[in-house]
């Protein structure tokens, strides 16, 4: 059977369609990264992503979801397999920033991680808007400014990646009310100023990722990533880490 | 904080210590691959991977499981987002060649796929030794050889993939008497040739894989592979599918 035969069925085909170069990222070099790190990854639905919460011990499959960080750890430690890395999951669907500080000693300063991940902020706008918390973006930058102060203190080597919030245009649950959105994606840049964090710039990656294919290929309803979203995630938050622990 | 503080805490530096050739794969360039390509996995539980069956649609996340099938699919969805590809899982654990049979008719010939990929056999071994089943490597053969016939039969056009079934020395559930297992290993291969499909050598993946780690870093009881051992199957099948569709 030649392949062009095969093709009759096919349509579309791809010849010429380049893969965006918002999309494309570089090899990433992780050959000096240092052994028996430990990985936390923090947020909500979108870092929970399913993950089965019984299953809390390090690189447990079913125990770290199905969304961006199951796809970081399998690059991670498919690549790495003698830098004896730790990656934990305790993402928790809903949950603003106050909800991670009441669980925060044992969801985080009790696992001591050597990096911290963080992706929060949505929960603390979209449950504002639609009646259900009764928060506000100054709520948001105290409650996350003080968690983060915390976490420094209890933790002093502690490095940290702090991931953008975002909200993907066209996708479902997005609406005009989501422009004062911008105002808590720019408190988690200043935060990560702030405390010397590596930012994870979420917003522009799926801004860009919209010129290849609509909001309900990337992440439907605009909050929530699709398999394909989650990988743009994995490849954006790669790079940052790269950077936070190569650069 | 300088990244050589930070390192005090580092165990094991990662420093001198390369990635094993045999964990390196080549950048795959899929631009030229067809567009609206319908691809089907097939298989036990190692395909299946708790996938919710509910959720049978095409790049259903929680419906692709989280074993290699979700990675596989995740890197050729964010990598491809022009592509229209469509991907199913239908995978289910414990099954054995007549399994397959049995509900080939919806979940193969029905789905109409373009490229079908099976992994099939490590339960009609296993089953065997444990008394749950009387098959013989014989009957495998078959069996294999009339699924794939008749495959070939309703659908002339489809590309196949058959991956090895492997045993992961070390493996908590292989003992000596796994060592028949490479008859039914030879058996896969030797329908590979016979029906021109693409071929995608686990065992050898797996056997190299051992030299940069034990098996219950890649597959802690030999049969079910761990998040970094999906993710060699993973580049493993990637490497195969290029060849089928692009060599």
């Amino acid at each position: 059977m030649k392949r062009r035969n095969f093709l009759q069925k096919a349509m579309l085909p791809m010849a010429g369609v380049a893969i965006p170069a918002s999309l494309q990222f570089g090899k990433l070099d992780f050959s000096d990264l240092p052994g028996g790190l430990k990985i936390l990854f923090q947020g909500d639905s979108i870092t929970d992503a399913g993950r089965d919460r019984g299953r809390y011990y390090a690189n447990n499959t079913q125990g770290l979801g199905n969304g961006y960080v199951y796809q970081i750890v399998a690059e991670l430690l498919g690549q790495h397999p003698t830098s004896d890395l730790q990656c934990f999951n305790r993402g928790i669907s809903g949950h603003k920033v106050y909800q991670l500080a009441d669980r925060w000693d044992i969801d985080c300063v009790g696992l001591a991680p050597d990096v911290l991940s963080i992706l929060i902020g949505v929960n603390d706008f979209w449950h504002m808007i639609n009646g259900r918390y009764d928060g506000t973006a100054e709520i948001y930058e105290n409650d996350y400014r003080k968690l983060l102060k915390e976490t420094r203190e209890a933790l002093p080597g502690i490095k940290l990646i702090i991931c953008e919030p975002f909200a993907v245009k066209g996708g479902t649950a997005i609406d005009e009310k989501w422009s004062s959105f911008d105002e808590y994606r720019a408190i988690a840049g200043k935060l990560a100023k702030e405390f010397g964090a590596s930012f994870v710039p979420f917003q522009e990656v799926f801004d860009k990722a919209l010129e290849a294919a609509p909001a309900s290929y990337w992440c439907p309803d605009g909050v929530h990533p699709s398999i394909a979203g989650a990988y743009l995630m994995k490849k954006a938050w790669l790079e940052a880490f790269h950077k936070l622990m190569m650069g």
